[in-house]
């Protein structure tokens, strides 16, 4: 029944991306998380919903809450909890980008004006502070102290990857094992709360919430990986804001300390000058490129990505196969196909 | 012999001022609760305390919490799950701090340099983020659902206050009841929530609770409109901050609402430039303090400050004379003194 049920749904699948096969399985779901979220970011203070819709409702790829549906489904879950719990896990996202924007000072995201470049940084924080309010709340009303302990450690986690990584910006001197440590605190430790809060709903054993908690977490690796890789390589359109922001922000991503541990000491003085003193002309970003390419800055950092895409995947090996378990190894797959 | 000890305890407090004598009942827990305030602020990413120490260390009246200790005294609360609770609630307080800095883009707090003056704006959201969410999990370890809904309730209300604050911000046309609503979310939402907690870990008969909740709302209204007048007419050494700030921010807190609303076409002139436009010159400051001087705006704002004193003491009726119920009013009734 489990394969004949399946088989409907590859069928008509079949003409869809990976993205929307997921999106067929919990189409329904996310469409009551999205009920929920406008729902639930509504405030007297009419700047809150403002702000907030502007953020939400730019649609973004509800990758996390689709996380939790996924997740809560493929254990088999029939109830309703993961739908408040997935518009959680969005808030909580949603908050730190709000927080992030202002951090970056950026202007563009998801090719939209940012929040704070309409509203102004002030209104950004405090709205992000609301989000993040508002997210506890949901989880008060689920109930669930497990939950709330597995969110509030993940957002506790996020906030310390956050401040790390500004303490490592326009550190040339950052190594690999400290930008991992802050990737899997900034983001991975959300995919994983997301992943596992699935699991938890539907009440399955210690072993299936740790391979789904695993799962989000290696997914997360290699999403940050990709993202930072992009940053380099992708289309402006695609990825929704400008190819080289990281370099001008002076970040060190992976594909940074790949090329700086490599260089020689006139390269590495192109990368101080570029990154810690923050001195950039026309043709430095292009140079910076021609660096990653000679190293194969880029292209290791990818391989990094893949490997973490791999090991997600075999955490699904703990679940019999099924439509959403494709469906979840396709949207992983996705994501790693953004660079290939 | 709760005559007996309360006498002792007047005795050994008769030469201390109010907040001393609710100190000297309460102290051996406040030592308890800065104790787990240092522990955990604690996090590898070693800005984290840094920033944190600096803010929290500076010392500040740790008011909140001592209302969660007193009120869970009050309450007859014999356990130690109130030490860890008072700690949550000045994390929220702290964190609240400092994403306030970074949005009135201050420099001083309680007479020390801001943490946005000394690590910036980014760091100050970040770290801000952090003791909120390390808060949440302090709760999460105390396990009271009740306790969960009331200061999540709370933080969202203040999220609330402080964008509705925002929308305010130089906007003269700002009536009293619009003020009123802004204070009370901002500031005595979390009075009335430390106080509240105090009876729901004494797990006291509905009627105490809400007495304690109003008593905190009554006295966080008191002392938020008690600031607001301070800040036109206090010491800079008593107040902590410049004389005039939220003059020379914009801000439109009660006494500019009532001399606007009582000045003449030409005084609201005066305002809507200083206020609205921004545009204040050397002698402005001194110009608002005569209006308000004149219109009695000043004091009618001390007038509704003990207003909501008066409130607070009413609700204290509802528990027996005792040595802390004294020490509880005292606190309150020096608050009060500061405008006097």
């Amino acid at each position: 029944m489990a394969f004949a049920a399946g088989a409907t749904t590859e069928k008509s699948a079949r003409d869809r991306s990976a993205k929307d096969r997921l999106g067929a399985l919990v189409g329904d779901d996310l469409e009551a998380v999205n009920a929920a979220i406008l729902a639930r970011m509504d405030s007297p203070v009419a700047l809150i919903p403002q702000l907030a819709g502007h953020i939400i409702a730019a649609g973004g790829k509800r990758l996390r809450p689709m996380l939790t549906l996924a997740s809560a489904r493929l254990c088999g879950y029939q109830g309703q909890r993961h739908i408040p719990l997935a518009a959680c896990v969005e808030f909580i996202h949603t908050a730190t980008l709000l927080h992030d924007d202002v951090v970056d000072d950026s202007g563009l995201r998801r090719g939209l004006a940012t929040a704070n470049a309409v509203w102004g940084n002030k209104a950004s924080v405090l709205v992000g502070d609301f989000l993040f309010s508002r997210a506890f709340q949901l989880m008060v009303e689920d109930g669930s102290l497990r939950i709330l302990k597995i969110l509030s450690d993940a957002s506790a986690i996020i906030a310390e990857g956050e401040v790390q990584q500004l303490m490592t910006a326009n550190d040339t001197s950052t190594d690999e094992a400290t930008y991992l440590d802050v990737i899997r605190s900034k983001t991975a430790a959300l995919f994983a709360a997301a992943c596992q809060v699935g699991a938890v709903v539907a009440e399955r054993p210690e072993a299936e919430e740790e391979a789904l908690r695993r799962f989000g977490l290696n997914f997360g690796m290699a999403f940050q990986l990709i993202d930072d890789v992009l940053d380099y390589n992708a289309d402006q359109s695609e990825l929704g804001k400008s190819v080289g922001d990281d370099f001008r922000d002076g970040k060190v991503t992976l594909p940074v300390v790949l090329a700086f541990a490599r260089g020689n000491e006139s390269e590495r003085g192109f990368w101080r000058r570029c990154i810690e003193e923050q001195d950039q002309g026309d043709a430095d970003l292009e140079e910076a490129l021609k660096l990653m390419q000679r190293h194969g800055a880029l292209a290791d950092a990818m391989e990094r990505a893949r490997s973490y895409g791999l090991a997600a995947l075999e955490n699904l090996d703990t679940f019999a196969e099924s439509a959403i378990k494709a469906a979840l190894a396709e949207t992983l797959e996705q994501s790693l196909r953004r660079i290939s």
